[in-house]
């Protein structure tokens, strides 16, 4: 069997059938206010603490991955998976099957923090789903047990919610320097006991005082959600663009809330690289720098949410400065300008991020 | 210096007296009940998710074992081993020495949860013990800092109460494909502070509220406990019986509880494999399928315990199915009748669980 | 690319660029109370149960480290780390540069439990320091943000405290087998939060009822400090003495405390074995015995603090005896004389610890 380190270790043995992996990631934040009518604190906080098994038993690829940040303990990825069909079946807990930014990793993702429509993923839950593709065309599917609570992480056994998720995407590569990609996401969740909240926080997440609630029903009734969402990427050497939309209703017996949210990105490699895209995944991946000194990333976000059922919205503009010191190691600097309910809290706030991962 | 995997990582230094060993186990659990008085809530739920680091320092043994499941840290082994007279002298937090079901690892169980009869296990405790064998002949002796929470995760250094465990086996093979298996135990606690309870989960471990009490001492006394126990178990080939007997008295100055359990299992592989049972430990362990579809067994048992004192019980009914994909994915099908105080509460569950270690 | 073990697992690129390191420790305590007028509990407890992971990323430094004691999850290191100018830079959260006792890893303490000095110490905070030597001289400073909580685990992003810290040394090896060394330190805190609270456990870490407050600043107002420290240890061949001195000042607008504390502490190895001190870093290191029946030591120690402003001390007097059993596992036996606030409490304790690390 042989081992091999990018930081972390693994052991691949010598038939491929058996992979042992140990690694982690890092994210270390501070934040700077310049506040308005909420208090936000400027500080310091752990975003990310992760560490990670994961590999392969007979064949089978398997992955268990913990955050530790802040003092908790958050089971993240927990599964088992099987190649079945040209694809793969996974079976534990594991992000379900919606939207582009939220499948992402946190380690790929240009800004700090993902835009306000990713508030309304189910992100990790305990369920099984299927992802193919075929040439351009991928596709995934997944029914899960569903919670009701963002801060959740997932498999505490006291919830009898349901759900189910597919996501569609096309990723033509029209060119050795151009993607595109196009795709859409539905989500359907019922029977969701207890509060069923959806919050952003506004300018960035260390705003606990600027995080207002999207949605909040808390009639003591089962609730229930369908979305549907709209996802769209191009990238053409250095020049990313990316934009999601999303719509959905909540709704118990006597409640219903519609929501809304867009988002635009648009990111510029000062240094030449292109942003990596697996088509197959519908995800985007690893920057490596091309020159020893790293590589220099602008850009700019605007991001949009709003509850057209109370009349509420939210609103920012963020930019962005990113030093990808080499493959694993990247320095950020966010600035973002926060709109919360047209002009009742406008936070603006700069915030910076160490990240490791291994 | 070696490597080697099997999902995990394990490296050994060259004389053997160093070994580095990183693991874990996952098991992801699902219920539906049908419920009779009680609101047990159907879902799922991480039943254990635990990584481990285990090997020899100088030769001497060590393990670290912690469990996150649910979002709680609780340490599991925790200690360091030496070879002492032909045993093994252990120092630090591990399973004490009592009933056979107790210390037969959750990997290896033939049923999602242990019987009953093995809530009065004192489990993981800080401690020293001694374990040694002779021909068919086992025995173990173990003194402890006894914990009086049934989910205290030892080592909080608040309680003064003290135990001592003790277990003696004879496990001779009577032919090449039948082993016996007879043993018993005893268990000594006192100066236990604060409540001494012991509950069970009647219909498996999500049916929280089907979990009455057997002992709840609170009367702010200190309270002891003298306990007996007898194990027997047999392979013959596919086919495989075990059985275990506790009586038993909780009792303060002022207070006296007597109980009794007693569970009886019997288990039969349709692919023709055959439970393997370790001799000198007295603990069944891994299946290994000898086919590459998997091997299937299928096992009942009938479970039962009582309060004399309080003339309560709770006894229940369980079938099983296991596939054992490989030597370390397992999935199994639990179904469950349980009756908690003579009719007052009779759920009902199909449990399901998808399980592997590395 | 190589791999090896010590109990735990290390691999390292050909190159050298990469270093993946999996670890822990553990330290497991137990504790005998002759009490005074406090109900100081006897037990046990894990004191320390860690899991680290370190290494090397494309040449800069890492570490991760998690405690996982008594069911917490508390982040320790968790910083890069990079070369700069002869010395070294660290970003992210690590032990301000402060102290001598404090430094030097728990690992290699000669008592159970550091002085009562070291509770004025910032411990692990998230900020950015440089260490560097020159010859015999060494020098760290480190900026950092600032937390008022002792039982804090850093990183919570709640507070808008900030410090900064120093540490000057001067390590000059005077023979072959005689070390000197003296230094310095400071520490500026300002804008701290909430409570501002420094207290010490009087006889030892499980002394959870002889717990006096040195400091308790409570008004509502932020509050600063500064600290001035001195030290000073001495080796020569098996025998060591080591000393600090600390005064210094906490205020708010409205209130002013002054503390200062002391301790001298003297140990001498039976087997001959001379204790390592690193020069470049003013820290103690590993002992490791030369003899394979393992190596001895005695100590003795005098430990003082107060607060002048409330005329309130608590001292001690600590017998100790190692056994270094190989160089990863010690066994101690400490016996703490202590007296709070001048014979209000004088409890006594016998405590004793397991301790490995790999």
């Amino acid at each position: 069997d042989t081992v091999s380190t990018k930081g972390g270790i693994k052991v691949k043995s010598d038939d491929g059938s058996f992979v042992g992996e140990f690694g982690g990631r890092l994210m270390l934040d501070a934040a700077v206010f310049d506040n308005d009518t909420a208090d936000n604190a400027s500080g310091t906080e752990f975003r990310r603490l992760r560490l990670h098994s994961k590999g392969k038993i007979h064949g089978l690829g398997y992955k268990i991955e913990v955050d530790f940040a802040d003092g908790d303990t958050v089971t993240k990825d927990a599964y088992l998976q099987m190649a079945v069909a040209g694809g793969k079946l996974t079976i534990g807990q594991f992000k379900q099957y919606f939207t582009m930014e939220n499948l992402t990793s946190s380690r790929y993702t240009t800004f700090m923090e993902r835009s306000y429509l990713t508030s309304f993923s189910p992100s990790y839950q305990v369920g099984v789903g299927y992802w193919g593709h075929y040439n351009a065309l991928g596709f995934g599917i997944s029914a899960f047990n569903a919670y009701q609570d963002e801060d959740a992480d997932g498999g505490s056994g006291t919830t009898e919610g349901v759900g189910g998720s597919a996501r569609v995407i096309f990723s033509p590569s029209l060119s050795e320097d151009v993607t595109l990609h196009v795709g859409g996401s539905a989500l359907v969740t019922g029977g969701i006991e207890g509060r069923n909240r959806v919050r952003v926080r506004a300018a960035g997440h260390l705003s606990d005082a600027s995080r207002p609630d999207i949605v909040n029903i808390n009639t003591g009734e089962r609730s229930e959600s369908t979305i549907f969402a709209l996802e769209f990427a191009s990238i053409a050497g250095p020049l990313s663009v990316q934009a999601e939309y999303l719509g959905g209703t909540f709704e118990t017996e006597t409640v219903e809330q519609d929501v809304a949210a867009f988002y635009a990105t648009t990111s510029y490699f000062l240094t030449g690289e292109s942003r990596p895209f697996n088509a197959k995944t519908g995800k985007f991946g690893r920057v490596k720098p091309r020159k020893p000194h790293g590589a220099y990333e602008i850009a700019a976000r605007y991001d949009y949410v709003e509850n057209d059922s109370n009349d509420f919205e939210v609103e920012s503009v963020t930019l962005g400065l990113n030093w990808y010191m080499n493959p694993q190691v990247r320095f950020m600097l966010n600035y973002i300008a926060a709109d919360v309910a047209e002009g009742s809290d406008e936070p603006n706030a700069v915030t910076a991020r160490m990240q490791f991962d291994f």
